[in-house]
C-alpha cells in the first residue's frame, strides 16, 4: 500500500478510535454508521464494491507486513475482539486473518473457564495466552468478559472463589485499574494492544437471531441463552461503556466498530490494525558485516562443492 | 500451635519484615544475625537444638494448615526466593515446604529463559507458574531477577528481543512499578505473596564455595560461574536494596533473612510463613443446611445396603 493509501485507511478508522476514556458515551456511536460509503441506495452497489476492494487490499498488506513482524521478531501485536452476540466477530476475524500466515497468528476464543482456570485469577488464562514476539494474537473475547458479563452477572463472581476479604466495593474499579496496568506493561514491552467493540443495534441484532431461526443451515449458530442475554441489553451496553471509558489510552485504543452493515465493520477493523501495523515502520531486520561476511563464506563453501 | 506460639514466630519474624521501602537500607541488617539465640558460644548447643524444634513444630502445623488450605480452595500463598548464591536457598525450601503434602505445593526453579520465554515479555513465565487456589507456589528466583541480574548484566537486556522503541531510561523504574501492580492484583485476588531475600555476608559465601571446592560430593553445586558473579558483588547488593526498595508492601512484604547460620534462616523462613498463614485464620468450609440434608440422606442409603 502506498502512503496515501495508508494515510485513507487512518482517516477511515479515526472516528471510531477512542484514546481517552473521559465524556466517551456509546449513545454518541451510530451501529449503522458506514463512513464515507452510500449505506443502502444511491450508489450503494458501486460503494459496497469498492469497499471491499479496500478490504482485500488491506488483508494483502497486512499478510506481507505480518512476515516482516515476524522476521524482526521484536514487537507482536494483540487484538481484542468484544461483542454482543450476533455481532459478527467470527466472521470479521475470519475475514481480516485469512491472508495470514498461520504460523504467525494465533486465535484464542475464551468461553467459560475451565475449572483450572477458575483456580486461578482472573487474568491468568489471558496472560499464557499472548502471543509471543512477531506473532498477531487475536482474542475472540476476553479478560474484559471479567467487566462485562460478570459485572451484569455478578453471581458469576461466586465460582471465581475469591475469598469473601478481598470481594470489596470497589471491585470493578480495581479490575478497570488491573486492565489499565496489564495493557501499560504490554505496550511497554513491545505488544501493539488493539481492542474492538463491534458496536450493534438491537434492532439488528433482532434480525439476525430470527435469520438464525429461519434458516437451517444457521441453526448451530443459535443458542437460547442469547436471546436470554438479550434481556440485559442496557446493563451490557452500560458495561461496555464503563469498560471503553476506563481503559481507553493512546497506547491501548479501543475501536468502536459500527457493526450493522458487516461489510462495513470488517473494512473498519482491517484498517485500524493496518493504521497501527504502519506506525510501527516495520523493516526486515538488517544483516550486520560479520553476518555479510558469514553469508559470503557459506556461499563460497557451497560454490566450492 | 497455640495462640502464644503462633505470637512467637510473629515476633521472631518482625525484625525481619520490610512493608515500607523508603528509608530501607540493606546495610542495616546483619546477615549474622540470630536474634534471640546464642550464635557459636554460651548456650548454642542448647539454643540450637531449641530452634530446631521450633522448626520442626512450624513445619507440621504449615503442613495441617495447608490441609485447610486446600480444602477452602480460596486463597493462594506465594512464596518468592531470592539470593545470591550459596545463601541456601534450595536447603531452606527443602527444610520448610517436605512436610506439605506435595499435592497442594509447587516448586517452580527459574533458570535462564528459553527461546519461548524470551519470545514473550518478561513476566509471562511467572504468571504461567503461579499457584491455583488452595495450593502454596514457591519460586526458586522469579521476576525478580528481572531487576537483579539483568540489571547488573544490562547486556542481558539484548536477548530480550525488545523493539528499541520501548527501551528507555526509565525501563527499571517501569519494571518495578509493574511488580508492584503485579503483586497488588494478586493480592487483590486472593493471592498471599511473601518475597524473602537471603542475606548472605560476602565472607560466610567464600566459606562455602571453598567448601564446594574441597568436598567432591559438593562438586556439582559448583559453577566457575558463580565466582564471577561474585566480581559484581557491590553492584547486587545495590540492585537487592533497590529492589526490596522499590517492592515491599504491607500486602507484599520482603524478609530480609539473615543467612550466615542455615539453621536460623530455615527457622525465620518458617517462621514467616507460619504468620502469613496464620492471619488469614484458615476453617475447613462449613456444610450448609442443604449439604447436610444430602449428607444424612447418603448415609441412610448406604445403611439400607
Amino acid at each position: 500500500m502506498k502512503d496515501e493509501e495508508l494515510a485513507r485507511a487512518a482517516e477511515l478508522v479515526r472516528p471510531y478510535r477512542v484514546t481517552r476514556g473521559e465524556h466517551f458515551r456509546l449513545r454518541d456511536f451510530d451501529p449503522h454508521d458506514t463512513g464515507p460509503f452510500a449505506e443502502d441506495e444511491g450508489d450503494a452497489a458501486s460503494d459496497r464494491t469498492r469497499a471491499k476492494r479496500l478490504l482485500a487490499d488491506g488483508v494483502k498488506w497486512l499478510a506481507e507486513q505480518q512476515d516482516v513482524l515476524y522476521a524482526q521478531d521484536r514487537w507482536s501485536v494483540l487484538l481484542v475482539f468484544q461483542a454482543l452476540d450476533a455481532a459478527g466477530k467470527d466472521g470479521t476475524i475470519k475475514h481480516v486473518a485469512s491472508g495470514i500466515n498461520p504460523q504467525g497468528v494465533n486465535v484464542t476464543s475464551f468461553k467459560q473457564p475451565s475449572a483450572e482456570e477458575l483456580d486461578h485469577d482472573w487474568m491468568w488464562r489471558s496472560w499464557r495466552a499472548l502471543p509471543p514476539r512477531g506473532h498477531i494474537g487475536i482474542f475472540n473475547r476476553s479478560y474484559y468478559e471479567e467487566v462485562l458479563v460478570v459485572k451484569v452477572h455478578p453471581e458469576l463472581l461466586a465460582h471465581q472463589k475469591l475469598p469473601p476479604e478481598v470481594c470489596g466495593d470497589d471491585l470493578w474499579q480495581r479490575r478497570y485499574r488491573d486492565i489499565r496496568n496489564f495493557e501499560r506493561y504490554l505496550a511497554d514491552n513491545g505488544t501493539v494492544v488493539l481492542k474492538f467493540f463491534l458496536h450493534l443495534s438491537k434492532d439488528e441484532q433482532k434480525r439476525r437471531f430470527l435469520s438464525r431461526l429461519d434458516e437451517p443451515e444457521k441453526h448451530w449458530k443459535f443458542s437460547a441463552g442469547d436471546v436470554r442475554e438479550r434481556r440485559h441489553w442496557d446493563a451490557y451496553q452500560q458495561a461496555y461503556e464503563d469498560a471503553i471509558r476506563e481503559t481507553a489510552a493512546e497506547h491501548a485504543p479501543w475501536y468502536v466498530v459500527p457493526a450493522d452493515h458487516k461489510w462495513y465493520t470488517r473494512l473498519v477493523v482491517a484498517s485500524a490494525v493496518v493504521d497501527a501495523i504502519a506506525r510501527l515502520k516495520l523493516h526486515y531486520p538488517r544483516v550486520g558485516e560479520n553476518e555479510r561476511e558469514g553469508l559470503a563464506a557459506a556461499r563460497a563453501e557451497l560454490e566450492r562443492e
